[in-house]
């Protein structure tokens, strides 16, 4: 049972968010130009980040989701994201992708953890200022997200299967149109 | 020098948002509602909050601008903010905020730390669900904004008047106002 009179029936973030609209707003809106909006790094690069964040986080809400989110942008490679989780490194994924990885778990445990050689080194597989700067505030984004939902006590469910249709379901819309079912039409609004 | 090219002469997160202002929009108006807008726990409050998560993330950069925000608000009472940092529990503040800065403190180790004792604990003292609430958001996102401050390796300035001079003018305008010096018109509009 959550800690505060969450809303029934909204899992995780979502009862957090729709119990105060005010500050689900921007933090929809920050989720939408970090995971969705345009950007260099495709949609399934970032959500892998937000995942294995929140998987260091222990957030069982949050890996769930945005390792579903992950999935449906990789063509259903759900296998993919178990192992990103698991040891990056040796994932099918880019040596840029994999030193971004670093980068953001390096700011899990605190952001002073970043050297300027981690950085150099995804500078020199490909990594823009832009995609450092946007790997950065996902990591730390992930660690307030993650603290909310887990430090209000929501609920987190083990049905698989939700987790899956939800995580569809916003890799199509994205954060803030996918909002829509659970705010009020203004704090939904861009 | 910043991990990544930063605008010159903006220090902190000012450097970061100016750098991105796509993402600058939504931080500033979490800071906005989470500190400046509406709330029965006073800015004074809210800002001693964001200043001690971010003393206890070592973030030079956030303690010393939110501890000026913080001092502004509460009559310019810089050796308050300085003591509730050093041993909250003995500083001159009311039984209600020590307990949410325990809460705060508890979210800043990971959102798993708060317990229902904490919350009751907070609730018998006069702590609304939507304090709590404030309270868990507000130390998770500083969480975000210290490891984004730090994770950039930004420049953070050791002159203490920069940040008693800046932290007047936030106390007086909030954030979104705050950040027309530093950001382009349409990033920096509600």
């Amino acid at each position: 049972m959550p800690h505060i009179a969450l809303p029934e029936g909204l899992p995780g973030i979502r009862g957090a968010l729709a119990f105060r609209p005010a500050t689900a707003k921007p933090l929809n809106e920050l989720a939408e130009v970090l995971l969705f909006g345009p950007n260099s790094l495709a949609p399934g690069e970032r959500e892998l980040i937000a995942t294995y964040v929140s998987h260091l986080n222990d957030c069982h809400f949050c890996q769930s989701i945005h390792g579903a989110v992950a999935a449906a942008h990789l063509d259903g490679d759900e296998d993919l994201v178990k192992r990103v989780k698991a040891d990056f490194q040796h994932a099918a994924i880019s040596q840029k992708l994999k030193a971004l990885l670093l980068i953001a778990s390096k700011v899990q445990r605190g952001g002073k953890h970043v050297t300027r050689a981690d950085v150099e080194h995804a500078r020199t597989l490909g990594a823009t200022d832009t995609e450092i700067h946007d790997t950065v505030l996902i990591a730390a984004a992930f660690c307030m997200y993650n603290r909310y939902v887990d430090g209000l006590g929501t609920t987190q469910p083990l049905d698989e299967a939700m987790y899956r249709e939800r995580g569809k379901m916003v890799a199509q819309k994205g954060y803030v149109e996918g909002s829509k079912d659970y705010l009020p039409a203004e704090a939904a609004a861009h």
